[in-house]
């Protein structure tokens, strides 16, 4: 506390991101990055632009980038925001379309990011409980309210939901903005931008951290219509101009121009998962169904908070959260096979005691 | 316009930041970036940290970045707060720190971004006319407000303030948050860090874009007591977990640890800057004391917005304001030994017409 910090400030609960460990040799199954690197044209690229030109300011529009994007999803680079990853664009969401009369709705369990926002920008919002399956339900959501808002597949669940039940909430409130944040989009389900051009509603957050395998370059994008990304810009236009700089505009643009590698790596994540379930399933734990990159898994038998010190023991770091009707959850990262391998010999060797 | 826009966003008028333009083989003088290239220590740290390690996130704390400007400024790490480029931290201090029932004070003619992160966090100011000779007078600051707050050197004039007046500021309003954005201090002036000891009203904001030779990677920084850093760290978190890639942190820390490169190129734009006035004032130019890297000048028989186009013409860009009372100056930054040759005989050939 300080006599010279602005009003709100001591009330803010800042976000508190997983735990990003100095140790080496852990298997870090706590924060969905890709256990597979980026791609090799992705290095080639950034290698390319690492020279003097650093001394000059990066393209403040990431004009190439936002072509490039357009071009992977049909769309117009008008209709393409980007930011120094998905947060910051999700930043400017709140401040730019969020701050309305009425209140946001987002799910009571979902990214705890999002309660963290409101507060900063000083958006109401009510937390919608999910159902008793740990599922949104949309119909919920059908009310006067000031924006939508959810993860598709749900964090740290991993349930989706189909487009069919997303379009027919677009069409039920045409003057509410849904904002869709597809994190994880990429390892099962069926992206929304299928329905921008149908719908102006409609806005959908994507982020290279996880199917790009580029967490460490902070790129994220939002895509709808060009009204929504005009708003964007002249929030981010009045915050900074620059926001990504040289390196991470060539090396996402590389990200999505290489699509056999995107294939390849999201296909073995998807593999990794479900032998990830098969095995945890075996040992007696409900699993959620997962259209992520990790799963969401309690056993009727051993305590969540429990067995997540029990494997940080042994060098295994996942996700446990305190939140009621969770906290006897473990949300672990699919990770390499070796890694899933040495993860479920350790659950094996912790749920027979 | 939307009807998704938050209330505010029509009313914004964003920041536009100097012309990057696509052309190549134009003398760009108009941006203030450094016309050499950043060390090659820099390009080295960050070819060591491209690798598979860019599917991991970065440290959200940017430790061993923050102890290395720590170690450089004799500070603690507690101290120092980076960001993507100083614009993001200075939005960040911005709803930090001045968010205040009193307005905040800051020069009429100053870096133009200001008012526009007012406008973006709802903070009230009071533009401060420069004095006659364009410099900045702080007894016009001693009166109570919500912050002070100004370039040391001034952008666009270059004109710099003494440290003891900058204290004598300091200790005369000991309840008042002083913010000096030193982005050009390297160029000739005398860092105002040297007071953060002794006073936990100062807050210092400096780049890595300008004397770092980095505007394409976004790195800034503030200064100051660690209770005004803690301000910051809060809004940071509550924003963005993760500001700077793993790429930005490993070069911006190499920038820090070869301070030879800093030193010679340093010095070379103080000779081209030299350089450039007495070339300008040669041809009758009136050029203000610059302490920075460019210089403010105007010519008694030439109109200032004609010069900027007679230049682009000759395929050189400079900066030109239309603001009364600096409408007739071009700002000109001090480009490598050649760019000034070729700048200097384009003015040459443009005021003996």
């Amino acid at each position: 506390m300080s006599r010279f910090w602005s009003r709100h400030v001591s009330a803010l609960q800042p976000y508190v991101p997983g735990e990003q460990p100095k140790l080496t040799n852990l298997v870090k199954l706590n924060t969905n990055e890709n256990p597979f690197g980026p791609s090799p044209q992705v290095l080639a690229a950034i290698e390319a632009e690492l020279n003097d030109s650093l001394r000059l300011y990066p393209d403040p529009e990431s004009v190439a980038l936002r072509r490039t994007i357009a071009d992977y999803y049909e769309l117009s680079p008008e209709q393409v925001f980007v930011g120094n990853g998905s947060d910051e664009v999700l930043a400017h969401i709140f401040q730019a379309l969020l701050q309305q009369p009425r209140p946001l709705l987002f799910p009571d369990i979902t990214y705890s990011f999002y309660p963290v926002y409101s507060q900063l920008y000083g958006v109401a919002y009510e937390a919608i409980p999910l159902a008793d399956d740990l599922t949104i339900n949309l119909a919920d959501y059908r009310r006067p309210c000031g924006g939508i808002l959810f993860p598709n597949p749900n964090a740290p669940t991993g349930c989706l939901l189909s487009l069919e039940a997303i379009e027919e909430l677009l069409c039920d409130q045409p003057d509410t903005l849904v904002v869709v944040d597809e994190a994880y989009i990429d390892f099962g389900g069926e992206s929304a931008v299928a329905l921008i051009n149908r719908h102006d509603n409609l806005l959908v957050v994507q982020t290279l951290s996880k199917s790009r395998s580029l967490a460490g370059l902070r790129v994220g994008l939002a895509l709808g219509h060009r009204d929504l990304i005009d708003g964007l810009v002249r929030v981010k236009n009045s915050f900074n101009s620059y926001p990504l700089d040289r390196l991470a505009q060539a090396g996402a643009v590389a990200a999505f121009e290489d699509r056999d590698w995107f294939e390849q790596t999201r296909q073995a994540v998807i593999a990794g998962r479900e032998r990830l379930t098969a095995g945890l399933q075996a040992l007696g734990f409900e699993v959620l169904p997962s259209a992520a990159n990790f799963v969401f898994a309690r056993h009727p038998g051993h305590d969540g908070a429990e067995l997540t010190a029990q494997l940080r023991s042994r060098g295994i770091i996942v996700r446990h959260f305190t939140a009621a009707r969770i906290d006897q959850f473990l949300r672990v990262t699919v990770g390499t096979e070796e890694q899933v391998t040495r993860f479920l010999a350790a659950m094996t060797e912790l749920v027979a005691q």
